[in-house]
């Protein structure tokens, strides 16, 4: 419970009204309690405040809140930014019960921090270091001389491959695999693949043959603020190990293949896969089932919107669409085209038959 | 063991021969033992009986069983029904052993219901509660404060995040995440991706900064007779809980962001994923690996082809197809039109010659 | 460590130089320290070997490795085919320990082969068989039946349903799923769907209604060296297995639908999807993210690129692309039109105003 005055402050935000009133929980306005601040940021949501029982919401700057029927508002600016604020303030966790769960299996050699809590049936491997604060969560493994910095957060069921170095504030949802073998084979002789890459199209006079493992020798590192969403797969380097840069999150079953680096502040978005060697820059935003080839360099701040299928190098900045990616707009123009390509075709036919008949 | 008269009564269907054989297993024709139900529901299947050893099959209504060899039939019209009932009738299960085993761990404050199924390993959290008949696999966990109805059915290694409320006749397979943490971040200032969607590619002016997260108060709330396939991924919402329908249906490796909202007996196929606040209306149908934009709106008994990508609202009833998404026949016929295209290019080359030379 | 004696000999390599030095680590030219394999195997990774401390190289044939300023070096004429066997003599592994741990759960009716490692808290259920070497991580499940020949590797968090059959040299990743059940429904009357896939997008006068299970009697059938990446999904089939045959290997979050029959010697790249009742041939490669429409039949030795979604039958040999996937040369051809189809308009207009001005 939180009062009214608190949450302004915690927001760096103007209140007026009654500050005392107390909040337990934020809602949408039509579902809001007597004890929900309701979010009513724009005209649009505040309409609703009427099927709700809020007597306090975050509206917007100059709303006027007494005339929706309030007893206190709080202004924000940026909204989803407030929401930020308010929600951190307001996570009720996973009531995890604080402490080492006696069924949790750590190795002696294991070294645990101040303040940590594992939950029950979690595995924590030979000379692991747990920095302080950290909370993890049930069913989870941290696999041998893996290393985690401080105040990190692992849903239940969190797996962390043996040698990963992870830093602060580390979060993992449920069934993250971070360190999982590289996918990388070699054919005896030249394969079919390798010509069919060289010319484009043609197999060549290749024999078929089987698949020899290359091992990973490497492992992840992991910078501070990073957030990996479930079901995610990470992937070991084969040589150096795989990294992924401060303060990047990562959305559920997103697969970042082996020896990729991503550099700080990405977003990727769900179901987005890497393949093998990519590299990427700061800042960059990759939409929801995003693809990249392996090999491929992408730009800092470069943008591609959901499904875009990124095949060949790509400049900083550049906002990318489609399969194969290209830039936003020619993708936009080309499409355009191909919606228009049946009267097209009406329009050649007349002409031939004007000039030719 | 069930007679040929218990499966023919059990499927409504009529029956011929001798009902009292007894079936141990449905078989393709081909690989029919002498116990088995061959599954020879058209005559491009009954043919293979010959390579078997089958005494009994489902066939189509009409057929001349006895000349195919057999000793019984069972008289189908709806082939895929009568395969319903069948499997389910023959389904062995895991071989879970009944009660509860001695290596869960079980907040004595969990409330477990009558003929409850517990596996080994499986976690159950504080104020649980699993209802009556619930037959829950090894290695799963069970948040606190979950509600979960009669007669739920979840594989192993199933997590279900703290507050999640379920139906009746719950099905999970193995891996399924329900209730991990939205994917949902600001910037302290206008993001590069905000102006680039306003302006479909222009990053204008802004400033590379870091992601701020926005938490997850809301969970997952999901209706009776649901069922998420392997892996799946369902988030919570940020501020209400993301809603599943009564009847729907998810495949492996599904992914469903926060706030999403799905109707009722939707089926969402292999690696389709949703971003967040979608809201899809009742029996609609997406194909595999389909994906649909952030706040997009799809109607009723919409239906989707494989591969499809939804960017933006779409009418109840439509069929969908392609990239972005438009109508299955405006795709068939702007498909049709670019296999053209490179002869199109001739003959414009060639009006070109004639008109401008 | 090994000798740089040992190395070449095991790769079957020409060596020059002290061949007694001994190697710790395999290492990229830039970051090699002293007791460092490095990879300099082109004249273009040489180039950082003056930025390490490496004192032996595997490099190309006829390379001067004198001047290069290596005190040894082994000769590779296929660099990746050479990495193979360097990171196979240079793998830590997880550093598991030998045995059987004591909190793992295993039913008294399992056969155990000789020399097998099972890790803490994984679970093998009634009449299982796990053969001789087999090194089966922490947190995993091995259901009723279940059948594993020699010298398995399972990562943790790995689960296999009941019944299912595999064979020698088997490794998975951490958190795959094998043997879900099937996503099979059936509705009592024709469906909406079943309509628009015959009329390709009319879904004619059905009405709305639930879903009806078909039950998986199948499991899955592996042969040998066959491996699953991490989080990947293999159905059961409804009523014969779902097989994948030897050598075939599966990439992170590769789905693969029930009834599916893979051949040996496949690649199926991440998050790659099969729909059920797929039928790939010997020697198939498919690029991440690729998707294979239900029922569809594809030849040996097919190639399809990245993101290539496959919804029709695909004859031996054929290098695939696109969405829907074509020839790999068709789709260049297609692509190359598109980016100029806004001049074509142009051409047109003009055309146009001269012919019917």
């Amino acid at each position: 419970m939180f009062t009214v005055r608190e949450i302004a402050n915690a927001l760096g935000a103007e209140a007026a009204g009654n500050l005392d009133l107390r909040i337990a929980r934020a809602a949408e306005p039509q579902e809001a309690t007597a004890d929900a601040l309701a979010m009513a940021m724009s005209p649009k949501y505040a309409e609703a405040l009427k099927d709700g029982a809020a007597r306090v919401a975050l509206v917007w700057e100059g709303a006027d809140w007494q005339a929706m029927g309030l007893e206190a508002a709080v202004f924000v600016t940026r909204p989803r930014l407030a929401m930020s604020g308010v929600t951190r303030m307001l996570d009720l966790g996973q009531r995890e019960t604080a402490g080492i769960h006696a069924s949790a299996v750590i190795d002696p050699s294991a070294k645990i921090g101040a303040n940590v809590t594992i939950g029950p049936l979690t595995v924590v491997g030979p000379d692991a270091v747990i920095g302080d604060g950290a909370l993890i969560g049930a069913h989870c493994f941290i696999g041998a001389d893996v290393t985690i910095g401080k105040d990190a957060n692992l849903r239940e069921m969190v797996s962390i491959g043996a040698r990963v170095s992870i830093g602060d504030r580390f979060r993992a949802q449920p069934g993250a695999r971070i360190a999982a073998d590289g996918f990388s084979y070699v054919t005896p002789e030249t394969s079919g693949v390798e010509n069919a890459r060289k010319t484009l199209g043609d197999q060549g006079d290749t024999k078929a043959q089987s698949w020899v493992r290359i091992h990973s020798l490497g492992s992840v590192r992991i910078g501070d603020d990073v957030e990996v969403g479930a079901n995610c797969t990470i992937d070991n380097g084969t040589i150096r190990d795989t990294v992924i840069g401060n303060g990047t999150k990562l959305d559920n079953q997103v697969h970042v293949g082996h020896n990729c680096r991503i550099g700080n502040d990405c977003l990727l978005c769900g179901q987005t896969g890497l393949s093998g060697s990519v590299d990427i820059g700061d800042n960059v935003v990759l939409g929801g089932q995003c693809g990249v080839a392996d090999n491929v360099f992408i730009g800092d701040r470069v943008i591609a919107g959901g499904g875009t299928k990124i095949l060949s190098n790509v400049p900083a900045g550049r906002v990318m669409m489609g399969y194969p990616a290209v830039k936003m707009d020619t993708h936009t123009d080309m499409y355009k085209v191909q919606r228009r390509l049946p009267r097209l075709m009406r329009d050649i036919e007349a002409l031939k038959k004007a000039v030719f008949k």
